[in-house]
């Protein structure tokens, strides 16, 4: 399988499209709409077995929402964007549990580390009535949600899979649906902390390698598992092998048939690329200084989403 | 039952002795011991249901380790702190496992709450085994304990009770002690973020008033349960209670046969200065404005404790 | 003088009024105006030096604006808290200063104590126009009045008096008038975080008293000095001298022409207190535990209180 | 000029050795030393204005210390590291001022921006003296050095060019010497937050442009100003174009007598990747995951230096 480097189906969909010359893919659907000057919503849709191996990524939906200028939005901007993020997800939940279907939201990631506290921080963020129905029936009204929310922790610091952690408490307090957010790696740096993509796949890490230690979905829970992810890093090998192709195709192009370089353009330099700038124990990513601002602005935005939706 | 508004034993039996002018209280024995001029450790063992009544703890060993002057500790004097406390964890633990039975570490609390992040804060240092043990296992020595780690939050941003939470993980996972570290209530001002109190008896709150719901205790988990306390606030109104007891005792002996104050020294004064001190929807503390810096030296000093112990 | 143990001309005010029995003191005037049902707006006018005398404060505008719930406040009654703040500020300021008058803000305080931090944290908000205007003046438009901010830090970190170290900077950059920004002392404990005090007499610690070392006024600066307050702690000794008096008064009201008790009233207890009740080398608060999202939600009133102002 | 892309005298030296095949620049003395295996000092003494020009770097003395496994010391190899740095020091100050000259620290960069929050940090753990020998004499031993510290700001968020600012301070309080701890950019993933340069000679951002808006030095403070600068990022474009110079060299090597990739390589690609990677409005750089911790460590190595050094 071709490695896309990024999680988001829509630019998969894109590589995928363009290293195969290809108009459209057969079992991939995709739609485009602008909501406004600076928010726009990709819909792309797997629908058979063919569409999952072309772009790795199991059959479902997943929606792409891009908001423009996050990084500087008012106020009316993050609610805006907010309430188009609370409509997909409404939409994408009542596919698979009724209104009053309790909600597990599960926030993954490292609460100490800045470019991974965005998952821990939407958690802590969430309107939770779990507690309340079950205590204090009197102060919601009839017919609320059940709403739960947990922020688990990473392998490396709990020594425990998400998936396990997440299967104790599922099978324990019986949620009907689970939520969660998750930060992504994306090829685009314009996509840091802008970008929210909603799936109904869970999460499968390394999808088709057989390896379902890490999936957080269906098979795993046995309750659906809807998505949001946001990229949050570019990792540099990625941006730098992206640069090396834009280079080579420029050296092709000027000093055409060249045997060599059409070879060179073939191999993957990633590892080479990665071994050469990556020093030994070092985890390098390439972030926006400005990523706290963003991720408090992301924050909101996914907070507020979650919170109109249920 | 008395209201002691402590959770540490060792201030719980100061207290009942004092108001019932008891030398010694059947069912609970104590001994101290100077560690340095600056380290004192207290044994508290509740042998008997006489002995738990007195002090509404469960029957177990209670050890406190006081710290004196943490805020202003050298290097070396918070490692020390941290061999102490290993060396009573590791007795405390050997108790109820063998020195190869998985231990779950549970951080209790509210990271985003300064006051109430120091369960959370411990979680994040500490040395997790389990992932390395079951997938590499060639990087560990052989015989290492399986340790893991959780900081499943509060239940007021979860909407679930902690212990449910733990629960569904043991169940999952299978450790064989569960080590919970806690933020405590003291009635001493000295003893915030300074003193450590170790017990093999879980954590109960509302001890004896048949509320199991928040119990995280081998009653609940189904394995021992060892806790770590640590007192970071307290309480105002206990604070001006303590005060009005030593402004009255103060009246009684100058003003002598005074039927009147004699009776209001019986009355529990506390609900009433809560009322009139803490307005609606506040939840106020003492607390040393120094708290940032006492609790990431304490922080230190108990992930020190566990790792060695370990 | 009448020690007040608050920095808010308001209370100061009614605790003289209500000591010496008066419905009125010479050379004080006020004013109350309900905004709307959160938020009031009291305007203290101290008119000669008998008010200065009375409550310790010198000649000049003090006007205290009280936001009612401002911890659960919503992103519009921010938006209306920073907007009333916006108003009372433009006019004190245009006492001083015409609009294009070159303009200091400081932060004081310690960004790393959080109830202490509130100062720095509105400074690194402000939007500052002083570099612009100087290197790009295209990028502004003409009358854009000069905007710089500073957070100084406190004396315990710097070993600078604050006054020396925004005496060089005035000297240096030559600004028409500063405004300060403070974390003030209160008595009331619904007030922290809660309320903004006025006033364009600048800090005067310990005023009176002759020690105009620390004071950071028109005297030292050799420009006009507006302060903006905010109180964000209560000190507990305070709070327990205030239940004290309370208790004392009912304790007479039923035990009649107790000459004792007399006494104790007449007596300040507060030393007392605080000797018995603060351990050496402790600086103790009482301080909601919400503190850290209350001066979040205060740094965006003030921070757009002063950027719509300039 | 050679656009060098790092702030460090000793890798503008080495760059400029390779890229004009010089064994030796004139008017540039460098010895190195192994303090041990992961502690390593390299001494730059740039003697005249040729060598002043080769590498745009003003005339003194540059020392470079190199830590390795900063990120993953332990607390005797921080304390090690923080010893070598305080004889450095010391030596350096020496030569400027006597034993008792007062000294103002200055930490440059936003506290609030992760990888830019060194120098306040820094200054933050300082142990200033100011204060104490002015007004509490008995408290510090004859013949204590005063020191002060202080985190002026960023330009950005304060409208003041940070040399206007100490100017004001310099000439209000009257040190003797400036120590100023500043974020450098470096061309080594390696030696972020694990290499301090210490040098004599100020900061002198554009070197030779003749623009000393900026420059923080004796020039312009009048007073000897030491310089700590510690590199904490690396532009990802620098890391791109370095990459894509192996490459090319690669290139070179085997496809030999390639005019065309003869001339790419004179040329500098840097504004071109730069524009190609970089959205409009991004501030990118590369920076280790685990850079809290490694300033976490990189502050305590610098404040023991300094206050070793006083």
């Amino acid at each position: 399988m071709y490695n896309f480097r990024t999680d988001l189906a829509s630019e998969r969909r894109d590589i995928y499209q363009k290293a195969n010359n290809l108009e459209q893919i057969d079992g991939i659907e995709a739609t485009k709409e602008d909501i406004n000057e600076n928010i726009k919503v990709e819909r792309v849709k797997i629908t058979n077995e063919n569409g999952e191996k072309a772009i790795g990524k199991p059959m479902g939906d997943y929606i792409t929402i891009d908001i423009q200028k996050l990084k500087i939005a008012q106020e009316e901007e993050l609610e805006k964007a907010g309430e188009i993020l609370a409509n997909e997800l409404k939409t994408i939940v009542a596919k698979h549990v009724d209104s009053q279907g309790e909600i597990l939201v599960v926030g993954l990631g490292n609460s100490y580390v800045t470019p991974d506290s965005l998952g821990p921080k939407v958690t802590n963020e969430i309107e939770v009535t779990r507690h309340i129905i079950n205590y204090l029936p009197q102060y919601v009204e009839e017919g609320t949600r059940m709403v739960s929310a947990i922020a688990p922790g990473v392998l490396g610091t709990t020594g425990i899979e998400t998936a396990e952690i997440l299967k104790g408490i599922v099978d324990n307090i019986h949620p009907k649906l689970v939520i969660v957010i998750d930060a992504l790696a994306s090829r685009s740096i314009e996509r840091i902390s802008s970008t929210v993509q909603l799936s109904d796949t869970g999460i499968v890490p390394g999808a088709g390698v057989g390896n379902t230690r890490n999936e957080i979905s269906q098979k795993t829970l046995g309750i659906p598992v809807v998505a949001i992810g946001i990229p949050t890093v570019v990792e540099t090998a990625v941006l730098v092998n992206d640069c090396l192709d834009l280079f080579i195709t420029k050296l092709q192009e000027e000093a055409k048939s060249n045997d060599y370089l059409n070879q060179l353009k073939q191999e993957d330099n990633y590892e080479e690329i990665k071994e050469a700038l990556v020093p030994k124990d070092y985890n390098l990513i390439v972030t926006p200084k400005e990523i706290d601002d963003l991720i408090e602005n992301m924050t909101q935005v996914v907070a507020t989403g979650i919170n109109r939706a249920m």
